[in-house]
Parts: structure tokens; C-alpha cells; sequence
């Protein structure tokens, strides 16, 4: 089902991060791995965003706390198949002896090793199997392993999704590399429901926690699938500093190919969104401010009517208009509104172009990505962001999703 | 797919009103009604709520204006299959030649008709045929017509909705009858798509149009299907005073009576709702305030994760804890939070509880009426809203609607 989204080639390695993964026994299917490891190298920075929902999952909890105290982070355990959400203190007890385990084989304190799950909410974590699996884990870690990384933390996912570039720094050559998960329960608040990124350029950590927020904001807090906000979306942002390649925030050239990676990746969950036929870029321009943009955008994006004409290819503009007149904004002037799909325009000055035909907007709206753009023609704030169609499927695979 | 609800048996005939329907031509089949006049006698007091959208039709707009400075409103003309909305200058100037063509026919001013329009959005209304059905109208005019006239503003409703009371006040027997329409698209904003509610009790005109917003807020303002406001919603409700029984807000008993009537005429549109097998209460108890409380009912009410497990009939609650942990609100302990299906307690202080079993949830899922309950156990406020699941059926409607 995925639209124009094919399964990673070549993903880089990354100095100083090795990765295992295996079938630990969470998921019934053992074709399927269910649990991930990543070390992390001595030395290294990582800076993290987390969910903003009440109903953190234990695992996020968990790291909130780490991350706040504790010494740097070597290893990060994820497993997929369980949330390890609305499970309360015995969630909280069972993330913490995942994370002693691994403590106990490498070394290194148990604050040092972050947990994150992802999977059916509200079910006891098995514990056992993960335990179990650890060894195996430890001894099959590899700095080429990225793409069975990536497949231990799939859930509904239809394909991996990773990202790899290079670049060159003051001579040396950096890679970052990234992977995500996610699929539905896609509106992410500070992150997506999982991602993790490295690069081998050396970033301080003051530095790394202000690019991967600025990273986000324009690629994982700018989808959305249903509007459902996960309780276990996390995003990691990993600097080992092995190469000796310093870089930070004014580095246009990196930021730019790091920014890259976090759009390609976000776009990758809307692609493969659940049920989805289509992929779709809302923009919105010229209003008075960017949460008026973003609430234009996300009120489009999550309207069961829009979404379900952009699944029947139907350029029924009445409901883009129906979602713009029901976003809360502080400004709007309707007759100044300019909407499109693609190039074409439909509305002017806010009534229906005299040039627009059907047979235009059908075009536009036959095709697998699509463009909303709105022009309030009011100020200079923009908002641009990636949603998905509402299919049968989508509706078959959440109502199938526990049987 | 209606979910408990059958098609209207006894509406009494309210003194003073008078009401005609027909099949104009608006609709290609002709064996379905699309234009329905009701006539309000001289004297009679009218209150109306109108949809908060920016985009508010052509309709909306022109009643807004009249009822602000006209004379007393004497004929409602409503057409379905056409909702005159996005369609600008030339919309209100439709309207307006439709108003028109009424006043000409019966003597009144043309600011004495009030225009109602529901259907598809952004297309042209179709004059000619409103204009040539009016004297069929004007000659049907039956106090005993409501059955027709609900017929009339039908668009997706499989079935007409119309509620109908008698009560006596001061020995004088007072009728209330009530009709609505709506299926899809509905997340009401001060109404819901259309409604008429009148009655012949006398009702100063003040006191009208505080007891009409009272009443919506219960009913119409807490029903949602999809999330989604319509560019037309409108609700009127007109007391004739025929019978001259005077009552106002204090009257316990009237206002009992005329509640009992928008609440029905709400659950009606719920349990007709777009693709419905389920109609579900969502109660939430103990919140800060009245916000937080229908902030969480409506965020639970309008999550496709939440909507697609109950169309699977499946008790999965950690989707009712994503909602509730995604929901905007300015106070929550989630340790003080319960959760029920029906009697059933799944949560307790925010942990499961011990004595929940997946079968008891199971068998409050299984039936078409379900209850869901949050107690957050912080306050006293409380909200109560309707709403159905999103099924296969919501989406092939939408997908279709104009095709």
C-alpha cells in the first residue's frame, strides 16, 4: 500500500554506533524481529524529544528521567509488538529490569540504558523473552546492521523506513543515518511514535538538543495520519564524534543534509500510513501567524471528509473549504482566500475561479501525491505538512488490529 | 444502518404552522423530495443558531442579516441537495431571488422569508426549479404535514427525523414538534445542519432565543460524527402562541418537554450517522472545568482509533488513554483517572483495575449502545456527548457522495 516508498538500499554506517536485532518471542510471527539494541560509543552527545501525552508510556517516562540526571547513554533498548502504556508501576518495574539485564552484561550502569517500546497499548511487557534475547543481541551487534535495526522496530509498517546520507566536513566525510517507525496513531506532538538518528560528526550536547527540536519541528511535528497522538512517540538524535568533524548549528551545509534526512524520514510514515492510497502536501501561506497556518493545515489534513474525497480522487473543494471554515484562527478574511490543488486554482479572492474546470482538479486529484495549497493573502506566515488519504484499509486494519 | 432509531409515527400539528413539501428538480430522482415551505403565522416569536464556520453559506448569511433588523419571519423555504455555500455574491443573490419568489406569491416582504439550504457544497443553486415549485407549495400548506416536510430537507438521513410531545400548561394542551436532518459532516458549532423545533405555547421573543441556546447546548452542540462543521448548520425555534398558554425559562415542565425534544432529534442524527453500527455515550465526570470535560469527551468522541475499535466491537481501552492523554486540558492527575464501559470499571486511580476481565469489556462492546465513562476525580464538571464509529460504510458513503 505504501505510496512511492521502496525499502532502503545502501545505509551508512555510522562510526561509533553499532546495532543488533532479533525475533525475542513479543510477536507470535518468529519470521519477524521484535527487538532492537544500539550501542552507542563512549564520548558521545544524544539529545531526545519525547510525546506530550498524559499517558506516557512507562519507557518514556523512564528516559525523561535518565536524560534529566543520569550519565550519558550507551545503550538503547527498543521493542516492538508492546507499548508498555497504561501498564503503571509494574510497566515502569519491567522497563527497568530490560534495562538492568543489558546493564548487567556490558557494564555499564542501568541509567545508561534507555527503553522504548512500541505496539498494542495497555498490555503487561513480557519481560522474559526480552531478557532471554540480550545475549544474542550483544553478540550480534554490527555497524552495518541498520536495516535489521529498522525491521525490529516495525509494527504495522509495510516497509522499513531508513535514510542515509554523507557529506564531506572540513575534509572528513560524516554520514548521518536514520530510521523510523510508524504507521498509524500518527500525529506526533514532540516526535514520531519512533526515530532514531546518528551521526558521526561531533556535536555538543547544548547545541544537538537545539537541532534535533528545529529538526522536528519541520518534519515529525508536521504529519499526521488520524490526529491520534501516540503515548510512546520518541525521537533520538545520536552524535558519536567519532570522525573529529566538529559541526553545530551554523554549519548550513550539515544542518541542511541533516534536515534532509529527518523530512525523508517523516514523510516515509505518511507513505506507508495505514490504508494509505495517496500522499499529500497541505501549504499554507500569506497567514497572520504560524499557528494559524498550522491549525489551517491540520484541520484540512484530519477531516474525515477531505480525507475520504482524496481517496475517491474526488476534487469535491467544498470540504477543503468546509475544514478551512471550522479551523480556530484569530484572522481570516475569506474574500482575500486562494486555494489550488497543484497548480491548478480553485478559488480566487474567495470565490470559485471563473477558469476552473472539473476535468482540471480531477487531473490533480487522479494522481498518488497530491498538493493542497491555501494562500490567506494576509500576512507572511507558512505551514506545510504531510497527511495521508482514509481508506477502507485503513478503517479494516485498526478494526482488525488486536483479533 | 440506523442504530436504534425508527421513522417517526405521531407528529402533532402545531397550531399556527403550516408546512408543504415537493420534489423541485434539485435531486435527479424525482421520486424524493428536495423543497420544503413552512408558513409561521402573524405574531409568532422565532429565535435560530447558525453554524460558526468562516465559510457560513449564502443562506446562512442572508438569515443572519434579516433576523438582525426585519420584520417577523412568516415562511422558512429549505432545500436539500444543494447547500449554496462557497458560492459568493451570486449565491446570496439565489437566495435572495428564492426569498423573493415567495414574498411575491404570498404578500409578505422578502425579508419575512428565511432561506435554509443543505447538500453539496460549491455548486450553483438551482433557482428555476425552487422558483417554479412555489405555488405547489403554497397550495400543499397542511398544519398536519410535518412527516412531509422532514422529508424534505433529507440528504443522507436514511431515515426522517422528527420528534413530537404534548403537554398541558394552564389547562391548555400545548404541542412541541421537532424535525432535523444530518448525517455526516457533523460536529455542530451553536446547531446542527438544520433543525426546526416549534411549538404554540407563547414565548416572548428574549426568552426564545435564551431557552433555544440552552437547549442546543445539551443536545446539538454535544453531538460530533466526523469532527467536521458544516457551512450551514442552522437550528430555529419559533413559538406561535396560538394556544395562548405563556411559559418562559422558569416553567420546569415546558422546558423538560422541549429538551426531551432536541435531545431525541440530536441522538437521531447520531444514530443515523454516516455509516453507523454503534451509537456511543461518551460521559466525563470530575473535571476542573467544563472545557477540560468536553475536551476529552470530544477528543475521544472524534479519534479514528477510538471510532474504528468500536466499530470492531473490541474493548482495546488503550485507545481510549491515548485520547484522553492527547486531549488539550488544563488539569489532569493521571492517577486519579477511572475509565468504565458501561458498569464495568477498566481503570481505577489510572492503573487497571484487578477485577477487569477482556470479557466483561467485550460484552459492553458487543451491543450497539455503549457507554463510555471517565471520572478524572478533580472536580465537578461534567460533559455528556453522542456520537457513533467509524465503519467501512463512513467511508464508502464519503468516497461516493458525489459520484
Amino acid at each position: 500500500m505504501a505510496v512511492g516508498l521502496k525499502a532502503p538500499t545502501t545505509l551508512h554506517p555510522v562510526k561509533g554506533i553499532r546495532l543488533a536485532a532479533t525475533h525475542s518471542g513479543i510477536k507470535n510471527d518468529t519470521a519477524v524481529k521484535d527487538l532492537t539494541l544500539i550501542e552507542i560509543s563512549a564520548g558521545s552527545s544524544l539529545a531526545a524529544v519525547f510525546t506530550q501525552s498524559h499517558f506516557s508510556a512507562a519507557p518514556v517516562q523512564l528516559c525523561r528521567q535518565q536524560l534529566s540526571s543520569e550519565p550519558a547513554s550507551r545503550y538503547l533498548l527498543i521493542n516492538s509488538g508492546n507499548a508498555n502504556a497504561g501498564t503503571g508501576a509494574a510497566g515502569l518495574k519491567d522497563a527497568i529490569e530490560c534495562c538492568a539485564a543489558v546493564a548487567a552484561a556490558t557494564g555499564v550502569s542501568r541509567a545508561q540504558v534507555l527503553p522504548f517500546s512500541t505496539g498494542v497499548i495497555a498490555e503487561p511487557l513480557p519481560v522474559l523473552p526480552i531478557k532471554s534475547a540480550i545475549p544474542e543481541l550483544l553478540a550480534g551487534l554490527e555497524a552495518d546492521n541498520w536495516l535489521a535495526a529498522v525491521q525490529g522496530i516495525m509494527t504495522t509498517d509495510t516497509l522499513p523506513k531508513a535514510v542515509s546520507v554523507r557529506l564531506d566536513v572540513d575534509g572528513k566525510t560524516v554520514s548521518i543515518t536514520g530510521m523510523a517507525k510508524g504507521s498509524g496513531m500518527i500525529k506526533p506532538d514532540m516526535a514520531t511514535m519512533l526515530s532514531f538518528v546518528a551521526t558521526d560528526a561531533e556535536i555538543q550536547p547544548d547545541s544537538l538538543q537545539q537541532m534535533l527540536q528545529q529538526m522536528v519541528a519541520g518534519s515529525f511535528n508536521s504529519i499526521t495520519v488520524d490526529g491520534d497522538t501516540s503515548t510512546n512517540d520518541s525521537c533520538v538524535l545520536i552524535a558519536t564524534g567519532a570522525t573529529g568533524a566538529r559541526v553545530d548549528l551554523q554549519h548550513a551545509q550539515f544542518c541542511q543534509a541533516l534536515q534532509d534526512v529527518f523530512e525523508k524520514l517523516a514523510q516515509a510514515i505518511i507513505r506507508d500510513a495505514e490504508g494509505a492510497t495517496k500522499f499529500v502536501e497541505v501549504n499554507v501561506e500569506g497567514a497572520a501567524s504560524e499557528a494559524d497556518a498550522r491549525s489551517i493545515a491540520f484541520t484540512i489534513a484530519e477531516s474525515p471528509l477531505v480525507k475520504t474525497a482524496l481517496f475517491a480522487s474526488d476534487p469535491n473543494w467544498g470540504r477543503f473549504i468546509m475544514a478551512i471554515g471550522r479551523a480556530p484562527l484569530s484572522q481570516i478574511e475569506t474574500n482575500l482566500l486562494d486555494l489550488y490543488l497543484g497548480p491548478v486554482r480553485l478559488l480566487h479572492q474567495g470565490l470559485p475561479d471563473p477558469d476552473y474546470r472539473e476535468a482540471l482538479g480531477q487531473a490533480e486529484m487522479a494522481g498518488e501525491e497530491i498538493v493542497i495549497r491555501v494562500n490567506l493573502n494576509l500576512g507572511h506566515a507558512t505551514a506545510r505538512i504531510w497527511t495521508s488519504d482514509l481508506s477502507y484499509d485503513y478503517v479494516k486494519i485498526n478494526a482488525e488490529y488486536r483479533s
